[in-house]
């Protein structure tokens, strides 16, 4: 049986050393990561522990059989970021490591089927501005014309930066032949969002991840004087982008998906000048490929049409599109025997969403996000709701060892 | 009679050595302040030229009589600024003096009146984000007080900026005796707008200046993950913005004023996360101050409705109120003889308006800018036009001189 008192404790302790400071690519992230490395020769000192090409950290109990039972998340944060972010999942599946090992050991046999803990690397993507790095890598759709593409704010190539924690661009672009015999992929993870903790939940299923299509818009006008120019002559970039705005939030809301403009900003910016240029930001998502497709068409269409009677230009960039992510639907009946109720779609993404992406049979369980924050040093789950997901990872993970399903 | 011609090939002249870089308490201002001497002391060697305490060059040519008309507008620019805005009236003043002077040479006689040529120091406000500084100490409407609080953007104290030129903050608060003998104050200057140009008019009447309220509006939200926050628990300030910027701009068109927002930003700013604030600048303006007052008053209703609709915050910092103004009456329907029809209202303010706010009896002329723009390089008025608002400013003035009216 696991101990979750004990992997909360941990995690806690984890946070003092290294909390909001965990960024990819950094001394203190790879100090953290050498810390789990010695904790889990405590927790399991029969397992091996491998760094892939692409450094992700393999914790690996070697089983009866090569398939494999594959408990993953991510020891990296956002700065500034608290305290279960990844680093739950990845510390729950030490925690189930260890109690793997001890049962191994006390009856002097392994499980049935291998179990791999996995740290992906750069599971945030706020070095290089790509998430998924080191699942993306493994899983094959991360490619290597994307990565020599990617550079830090500063502009030094993710290359250089990365190859001095182990990464090898030169494997990119093909599945890691370990993920071929992954019979099941579970990640515990904070939800990031305010459902659960609003419903008084303590656990859900995951069925997937939504569907993105993101984009940069600029609406281009002209300036003049705020005094001179009168409002019929206008051709105001800022009024084309405020009407797009509030119109796109409508019919998002209406289709039960989810538009934000995050990003917004007016040029040259003088109060007493009607602006050049309005540039945003456009987020959208979905459950369903179909409907993301009709709001990202009926999103553009109708920034054509704002710009047109304020008589703008609109000039459109695409920023990201991820299609809509659909677990393991075997997996994911297992993963409700544990957490009941209606299952929830992700909206954040996640390394499992990689792999998934891979054909490797995925699922996750969510706990609660107290006032649906996250990325910030106030982010938590209660304890108790910690101790559930934990638990039922335990469970779900050691039903899969056995080779049961 | 004027040498409208001369006076183009001298604005010319003066774009071509300092044209945009005539930014005020700035050496190339200066060196082109001197300039405009020497070509003063050549048009009219008979005249006296005057710094007063304020760093305004006052151009004097005595009449009969200590009644005074005076002519005058700026020789500073904004960085980058046209070939026109300011300048213009000044070199057109000189044009005048020039005229004048001849003509007292040639009859052996004074003017009726004395004419003074004014170069207001700092009209645009670039430096310390005042406006009408010069003018504005003249007529006593800048205070000891305001003054004492203006600072470059790098913070320098404007007072020790301006002390290098002459200006002297100790005389800041009273009007300056000259003006109490000015019978008539006239300004010839470019539209900045695109009204004359549209009419396809040569010259118009100014009546007054828009009134203007300025804010600073913030509205303060929950930040949330974009894909994990559901729309209807969101309280998005970039929503709240955006509803208010489109409404806002209807309602002040209806009223016939102007509503702009130049300035506008989210913040964090990132494509992935709702907003935690969104920050915009509002300026209003119109020419009555009833009508204003209500403007003002219903849009800081709207920013409030639109915050509750959304669940945010809203937070408001003044930044400028100026009540309309209006030029002297009985000027105005002199002026009009000159530039026949419609009278406009000045958008931007001048240095008239201070004089106006002063008591000083004052009226303006527009000629027409050129696709309505001003600030930039490519500031335009076709030639005829130019000719045409430098003629009836020596008609108009010639008139005064002569003490018929």
């Amino acid at each position: 049986m696991i101990d979750a008192a004990a992997v909360i404790m941990r995690l806690r302790e984890i946070d003092a050393r290294s909390g909001g400071r965990r960024e990819a690519w950094r001394p203190v992230w790879q100090a953290e990561r050498e810390a789990l490395n010695e904790w889990a020769r405590v927790l399991a000192p029969q397992a091996r522990i491998e760094r892939d090409r692409f450094a992700n950290t393999w914790y690996l109990l070697d089983g009866a059989s090569e398939e494999t039972v594959l408990v993953g998340s991510h020891s990296d944060c956002v700065p500034g970021g608290g305290w279960l972010d990844g680093i739950l999942g990845l510390a729950a599946g030490l925690g189930v490591l260890g109690a793997v090992a001890s049962q191994s050991r006390r009856r002097d046999q392994p499980a049935q089927r291998t179990l791999a803990v996995v740290d992906w690397a750069d599971e945030e993507g706020t070095r290089f501005g790509r998430s998924l790095l080191g699942s993306g890598a493994a899983a094959g759709t991360l490619t290597r014309d994307e990565f020599d593409g990617l550079r830090t704010a500063d502009g030094i190539p993710a290359r250089e930066v990365a190859a001095r924690y182990g990464f090898d661009a030169g494997g990119l672009g093909t599945r890691s032949p370990r993920l071929a015999r992954v019979v099941a992929a579970l990640e515990l993870h904070i939800e990031q969002g305010p459902r659960l903790a609003a419903a008084k939940r303590s656990l859900a299923a995951v069925s997937g991840c939504l569907g993105v299509r993101r984009h940069r818009l600029s609406f281009v006008g002209t300036a003049g004087h705020a005094g001179a120019t009168p409002m019929a002559g206008r051709r105001d970039p800022v009024r084309a982008a405020a009407r797009f705005i509030d119109r796109t939030a409508q019919v998002a809301a209406d289709a039960n998906g989810l538009a934000t403009v995050g990003s917004l900003e007016a040029e040259p910016g003088l109060p007493t000048a009607v602006a050049a240029a309005c540039r945003l930001s456009l987020d959208l998502r979905h459950a369903r490929l179909d409907v993301l497709e009709q709001l990202d068409a009926g999103a553009l269409d109708q920034a054509r049409r704002c710009a047109n009677e304020t008589g703008c230009e609109l000039h459109t960039t695409d920023l990201h599109r991820q299609d809509p992510i659909t677990f393991d639907p075997r997996l994911l009946t297992a993963v409700q025997r544990v957490g009941p109720g209606e299952p929830l779609v992700s909206g954040p993404l996640h390394d499992s969403a990689a792999l998934a992406q891979a054909g490797v049979p995925t699922a996750m369980l969510f706990v609660p996000s107290t006032g649906g924050i996250s990325h910030t040093r106030s982010e938590d789950t209660p304890e108790r709701d910690l101790r559930a997901g934990i638990e039922a990872l335990w469970t779900l993970a050691s039903e899969w060892l056995r080779g049961a399903s």
